[in-house]
């Protein structure tokens, strides 16, 4: 795996505090050829899984707080990060918001539909990964082979809606997509390195999907492991000609 | 023009208080098989053209003030034009923002990226419009010909990006175009005649392209009266077929 990477790389995970993001982390400390891997997270101080893995690995793993709907935290991760290291190899936006503790939670209906609502899923779905890639371009373009992958969700696919609802989620990730297509235009005239890409990762057993779990046919519902084993399967593979495209974790471009 | 909809029929345009939006009206005022047209606006009373139009036609218009930002302007504007009409046949949201007198405008680069301006520029484009829906959808699923029309744009189209920049717009639009797919899933299950569509206007003399026209090659700049003549065209040729899709002035279908 990672073959095209370099040896020792760098890479750093947006939203590890839990779920596929924590099993990104822990897989990547797996793997020998990766030299060094951020974790961002609001708090990774609340995050018991990341704790764990960073006393088992005190000098590989580096844990920095991001909030992705706060711009300055963004930039001040990104100072964090490049204190520490001079490029990234590997940056993973997988923090997303489906529903939460308040009324946030996918709409049924167009009468579902809130303009707060709305905002909050933007700001972590779309917007967050936007500025993140903002923050982290100048780590990303050099001349080693790199990725930036952000987590997209089939539902997220316009021309692959044949269900209606879930106004919120859909949009923002619909907007995160047209966000990943832009900088793979913008960044490969910086880096011809880098590839720009939205993933799918398949429904996977995290409190994200919890509610929505028992729509899943047997046998459907991925483990984080397995998920984050097919993404990185799907990351390991990909050249400059995938640039901007919108694949699935068994690799299968999706529409927009 | 408009032969589907049926005689008298009545149509809104959010966003009539110039541009587009206005060229709409007085297009349609022209059109005797038109019953009533409602017009909307932050503020009716600031525009001269629409006060010269509701001066010319005092029985078949009607100025609605409605500021697309303001989740409960868009329902006072709904509670307002249900007063005076138990149901619509043509709802345009007219209303677009690229950039203003403050520091708005589409990023030529990442670096360019703001917060506020994405959260702005979403709250037109791609928020407005569906919370427009929200409030309308009462007077437009019944049982006559009907069509909900959101102007979209080119540069909104994905699979169609090969320049990169225009972030918030772009995204925005992408959100709105995912937003139209779904009303038309969804609205279709309340009403078999009602049509969903985005539309692309090409680029018009108005002030949104104002700062862009001399990139505009000749003869392509579009007068607003030709816009609207092409896109009512395109809108009186819509069926239930056609719901979902997004189309160019010229009928041509864009891919998401």
């Amino acid at each position: 795996m990672f073959e095209r990477f370099p040896e020792g790389f760098h890479a750093l995970i947006q939203g590890a505090s839990r779920g596929i993001g924590l099993a990104c982390v822990r897989r990547l400390l797996d793997e020998p050829s990766v030299g060094r891997v951020f974790a961002t997270a609001r708090r990774p101080d609340r995050s018991e899984g990341l704790q764990a893995l960073a006393e088992a690995h005190p000098e590989r793993l580096i844990t920095v707080p991001l909030d992705v709907t706060d711009e300055s935290s963004i930039d001040d991760a990104a100072a964090a990060v490049g204190a520490r290291s001079e490029r990234l190899h590997l940056l993973f936006n997988v923090a997303g918001l489906l529903h939460d503790d308040s009324d946030l939670k996918p709409e049924k209906r167009l009468a579902d539909v809130r303009l707060d609502n709305l905002e909050r899923s933007f700001r972590v779905n779309a917007f967050g990964p936007l500025l993140v890639a903002r923050a982290f371009e100048r780590l990303l373009t050099h001349r080693e082979h790199a990725v930036l992958a952000n987590m997209s969700a089939r539902v997220g696919s316009i021309g692959d809606n044949g269900l209606g609802g879930w106004y919120a989620y859909r949009g923002a990730k619909a907007a995160q997509n047209m966000f990943t297509r832009g900088l793979a235009v913008e960044l490969a005239r910086r880096s011809r390195q880098l590839v720009c890409v939205a993933l799918h990762p398949g429904t996977t057993d995290t409190g994200l999907s919890a509610p929505f779990q028992s729509r899943v046919p047997e046998g459907k519902l991925f483990s984080t492991e397995y998920t984050v084993e097919q993404l990185f399967q799907v990351i390991s593979g990909l050249g400059p000609e995938d640039s901007g495209s919108f694949l699935a974790w068994d690799g299968k471009p999706i529409p927009w």
